[in-house]
């Protein structure tokens, strides 16, 4: 192993981790910072509020990391274990935080509510560390420093956390280390399995310098290809990193989405905000998912007019103008009618370009004709429509997944066409 | 610690877990199927495709679980080193499984897919190993055991795992050991903060017997409550649990939204289904988001007819028919517009209640007037339409998810008032 890494630990504290009630966002966050920083997380290690298992956690990670990282386990109730436990671990005793305590009294005082003793408690930390202002809640982070490792404890609330690791973690690491240059570059692939993929790029693989390393992130049908370069030279690493992700982009050209680590409908707004074009859907089977993956990043209005969600062929017909005959011969699920649903759409809902899909999601409702996973989409704007039939064999939550990113594609590469 | 419980831990392999690339969600379902089977789960790891690390994890894991299960890096490309790694921790060869061959050569005969040799060797597995059937992807599972300890490695891919797990990997541990008894109940809240809701039951809390134990589970402006009981004796456990739980219920009856373990979008689907009411819904804000929470469960177009995604004022005026006027004296994000929203969306949806949302999520959008957070929340039947502004402070995400919950909650008691 290369010694002039700076390596990471995270450590996650809560039982709710280890009942399956929460899943985990923070750690990959935390990774994609570290990451940027020039910091490799070496592990990730998810424990429950209990005393032993923190201390544990605790010594097996410093033999193994130069920083540990430390989220949850600092709320105000009582299963909120772990600033005891850090002050028994790096010694001292608990002290009220000046700073600490006007940041609770001010959240209290802005919201209006009456304070309660264990809202005060908040304010206690351990005097060995350095506390980290907590913006955004009430619990201070934590900074210690024991025999040449650095631990740094915060809440496990996503947005709290974020906000200390931005604004003070990630730059006093920073300045804490000579960290080797780490930077990398992905692209995304569509239309191709993970295996004929490997196939394709085998010999680039084989051929690539032992400073870069390749991953592939398969998800919903299309493969991310991810590209880090590491080393001490930062021109060396990055000229590396250039010319081989420019072979890379030129072996993988023909299923291409782009070369930007970018979702498909971050690449399909991209594209539609260049174009100055704008987009409607019309969603039968995903049910408002397309809309909502559009929207939920800033700046959707700028391309996304709205949506009709027909979950009922009574919205498809009325609101619509699917014809009655149509749903009544060839049905809901039906290359005919996406196409009147595209029409629809265009018409009502004033864009450029419209989307509608149709399908069965399961796990019921499909028959020996028209099995769970077929779905129509039909991609249009004013002077043409075109439709594709799909069939996925996916549980609901992947299949709405795999619709909404297909439909996608089929748009991009309608509007590129 | 009781040494009547037997315990797990989950070891998941990938670089990509390390990079924040993919966020783990087979971990936390894991863990809720083995508490279901009487197995506690005390650790969670993850960790990259590196022999050494694996190898690390292994021996650690096993010092402290009765089983260790593993998932990740059963891929047939060159950075997934899983299975020779396995095979060198265990011992014996590699060899090709009939039966994961033939698997193998079906699923690309349905394709219609031609073999390349890397899909080949997915049906090689050491020879130390009993091989877990693969329904539903080319990599086996492989099930070992060493000193007492059960390891069982199974791909990434989340169907395939879960697949594994439930066909295979919990009936055959469940059958191994005499597992104590896991129960648990969980009830939700909304309206109450955490460190409230703590001094509220912090008698219940301080009495509850040793058999118990309760979490706070708070997200999204809402709390869960989860009251865990574990012995030998079921009976006696499940007694205990449910005059606890019943006690507990009453204590928090003022904020009680449901005593399943429910969210919020499960609570208002089912009271819509029971009362054989409709709903539809006008989304400006949320673009979608509440119409994806209510389909992406079976069964949704019992009580859902649809949704306009109204991202822009002319389609809330043209579809919705919302005023011109209003939208340009209050504005869109007001009260008078989404009682508008309301209106037009009964009368195009056709339900018996709609839910209309307007706001400014952020980041950018804010002003004096309006700062980002602020939402208007419309619900109507055909009699009436009442409505309530929120402020909320977070990240354009969380706001999102944060305004279909409340709104959803605002239905709810609409419903059951």
């Amino acid at each position: 192993m290369n010694q002039t890494f700076v390596y990471a630990s995270i450590i996650t504290i809560g039982d709710e981790l280890l009942i399956g009630q929460v899943i985990d966002t923070n750690s990959a966050w935390m990774a994609t910072e570290l990451n940027k920083a020039g910091i490799w997380v070496r592990r990730r290690v998810a424990i429950g509020d209990a005393r032993e298992e923190i201390i544990h956690a605790l010594n097996e990670e410093r033999n193994i990391a130069d920083i540990i990282l430390i989220t949850g386990g600092l709320g105000p109730t009582a299963d909120d274990i772990t600033k005891p436990v850090l002050c028994e671990y790096f010694g001292g005793k608990l002290v009220v935080d000046e700073g600490a305590l006007q940041n609770v009294q001010q959240i209290f005082a802005r919201f209006n509510r009456p304070m309660l003793a264990t809202n005060l408690k908040q304010a206690e930390v351990p005097d060995t560390c350095t506390v980290i202002d907590n913006k955004r809640g009430t619990a201070p982070g934590m900074w210690f420093e024991k025999e040449g490792k650095i631990y740094v404890s915060m809440p496990g609330v996503p947005h709290e956390m974020k906000g200390m690791m931005t604004d003070y973690v990630i730059p006093r690491l920073s300045g804490y280390y000579k960290m080797p240059f780490i930077v990398s570059r992905t692209l995304l692939t569509a239309g191709i399995g993970e295996s004929f993929l490997s196939e394709l790029i085998k010999n680039f693989e084989k051929d690539l310098p032992s400073s870069l390393k390749l991953a592939y992130l398969p998800n919903y049908g299309m493969v991310r290809l991810r590209l880090t370069g590491i080393g001490d030279k930062k021109e060396e690493i990055e000229t590396t990193l250039q010319q081989q992700f420019g072979l890379l982009k030129t072996l993988v050209a023909e299923y291409l989405v782009t070369d930007q680590d970018d979702a498909m409908h971050i690449v399909v707004s991209k594209l539609l905000k260049q174009q100055h074009k704008t987009l409607c859907t019309a969603e039968s089977c995903t049910g408002g998912y397309i809309a909502h993956l559009l929207t939920a990043e800033p700046g959707a209005s700028q391309f996304f007019t709205g949506s009709v969600v027909c979950y009922s062929n009574k919205i498809k017909e009325e609101v619509l103008g699917v014809s009655r005959q149509t749903l009544e011969t060839t049905g809901a699920v039906s290359e005919e009618t996406v196409r009147q649903m595209v029409k629809g759409a265009l018409a009502l809902l004033k864009a450029d370009y419209a989307v509608a899909v149709s399908g069965i999601m399961g796990p019921d409702g499909g028959s020996a004709d028209k099995p769970v996973g077929l779905v129509w989409v039909a991609i249009g704007n004013i002077e043409k429509t075109i439709t594709q039939q799909f069939n996925f064999r996916f549980d609901r939550g992947r299949n709405i997944e795999l619709t909404s990113n297909n439909a996608l594609n089929l748009l991009r590469k309608f509007i590129i066409s």
